[in-house]
């Protein structure tokens, strides 16, 4: 029996309103019930309160802590399939280290009539902004060519995995976006990743510290890798480090699209 | 002395008038002029249609050639110095293999006088959702952990320089997106990259083939890496490949959160 219920994991961007699609507005307007972390939340109710008249009909506003994910994915599953309309909110890309997998977590470990209930639901990824791309616009254009993108968390994964990771994007010469790049039950990581940097790529390599883009908090610094301190990444911060050709012109940063055939070495 | 012109490159997103931000509505809005591939010109032409006033004020249409972007960059920084509102849109997020680097090369390139008044400029980079992210979503979440993006066509690098980089990534163990599988000039290109990753990766890896995601033609297609044929693509597609811990749950692909931790192994 399929569901009347609808599931859509829908990304809010990176913060300004104006960096989030219609199609993800649509959603919100058309939701019985909005899941997600508080300030996604809260943003998901500034976006409606924007665009709706005053009075407008209001979904169901399902806010949790950080670091509850499945739950809030289970949440959300299970009211989508008593029938209502959810919107799961993530910042930036639902499918870039945020809630999307969570909820295929969730479908894939349900058991029984409840797996068989879920399964049954149309569940639709909206795309979003993700933090990276909206920090390399600001900077100018760092990830103009190949690149990678590596979650610094080591809830996620053992520090050996992102250690070898990143010395293999080195000799890639990928450029590297770096999410959660520090926090504070993990202070030690993004000195520990400075130190790989240091050990693989040129002192001149530029990095650029882009902090709660497209908010009133924004800042943009952009140094070398011998400039490059610790402090200058938080929590809300995304790191970029460009490949070895990336360079300034002017205040912008940017990545060449060509390689290789620009000076004839191989990375 | 700072001119009055703004040279704005804005990301239109995958190919759904929906998916595209508010800020990039509201640069075109303001344009005076608008640069682009035809294809993109005429998105930005049915967005405006679709949200102006019949009537209104419309920009100058600029529209050329695939494969000029730098005599494109050109034009449209010539046209913001001497004092217009120029917006530069491409495709996708302008920052993931293209406008924007094109542009910052341009600015680069400049002499003399030229450059000064070039370098004078406001250039502002609104991004978009880039095509990985929008047949990401329409699959699952295959790029929920650490991975990497390439783009195949190698008019901008020789072909050693990818495959060594293919083969750094597969052994990282990133998921991976490839742009530009396929083109008439190198039909051969998709065929040594799926020899490649035979060489390197399990029979049972997940491939996801999305083409043309969020327009009329759009397709989606997801198999192994033994069942992966190189007809699958062709110069729409975006081509996903999972990790070795990518799997389908339903009818969506996902890659888990967690790595290593899950199966105690290093990649």
């Amino acid at each position: 029996m399929v569901s009347n219920g609808q599931l859509t994991i829908a990304g809010l961007g990176p913060g300004d309103l104006d960096q989030i699609t219609p199609a993800v507005l649509q959603a919100l307007r058309a939701a019985d019930a909005v899941v997600g972390y508080f300030p996604y939340v809260a943003r998901a109710q500034a976006l409606l309160a924007q665009s709706a008249p005053a009075g407008s009909r209001q979904p169901q506003w399902l806010a949790s802590d950080n670091r509850v994910e499945l739950e809030r994915a289970q949440q959300a599953l299970e009211l989508a399939a008593q029938g209502q309309k959810v919107v799961v909110v993530s910042s930036g890309d639902p499918g870039v280290f945020a809630m999307a997998s969570a909820v295929f977590e969730a479908l894939e470990r349900a058991q029984g009539a409840q797996a068989e209930r879920w399964l049954a639901l149309d569940v639709q990824v909206l795309p979003g902004v993700t933090a990276m791309l909206a920090a390399a616009a600001r900077a100018g254009a760092p990830l103009g060519h190949d690149f990678c993108c590596i979650n610094l968390s080591d809830n996620l994964k053992p520090w050996p995995v992102i250690a070898r990771r990143v010395e293999l994007a080195a000799e890639a010469d990928f450029a590297m976006a770096f999410y959660n790049p520090r926090s504070h039950s993990r202070p030690e990581g993004f000195n520990r990743l400075l130190a790989l940097l240091r050990a693989h790529c040129e002192p001149e390599r530029l990095l650029v510290f882009a902090r709660a883009v497209s908010t009133p908090e924004e800042s943009l610094q952009v140094c070398s890798l011998a400039e490059a301190q610790p402090e200058m990444a938080d929590m809300r911060t995304v790191v970029l480090v460009g490949n070895r050709l990336t360079r300034r012109v002017g205040r912008y940063t940017y990545t060449p699209r060509y390689y290789g055939a620009v000076d004839g070495k191989a990375p």
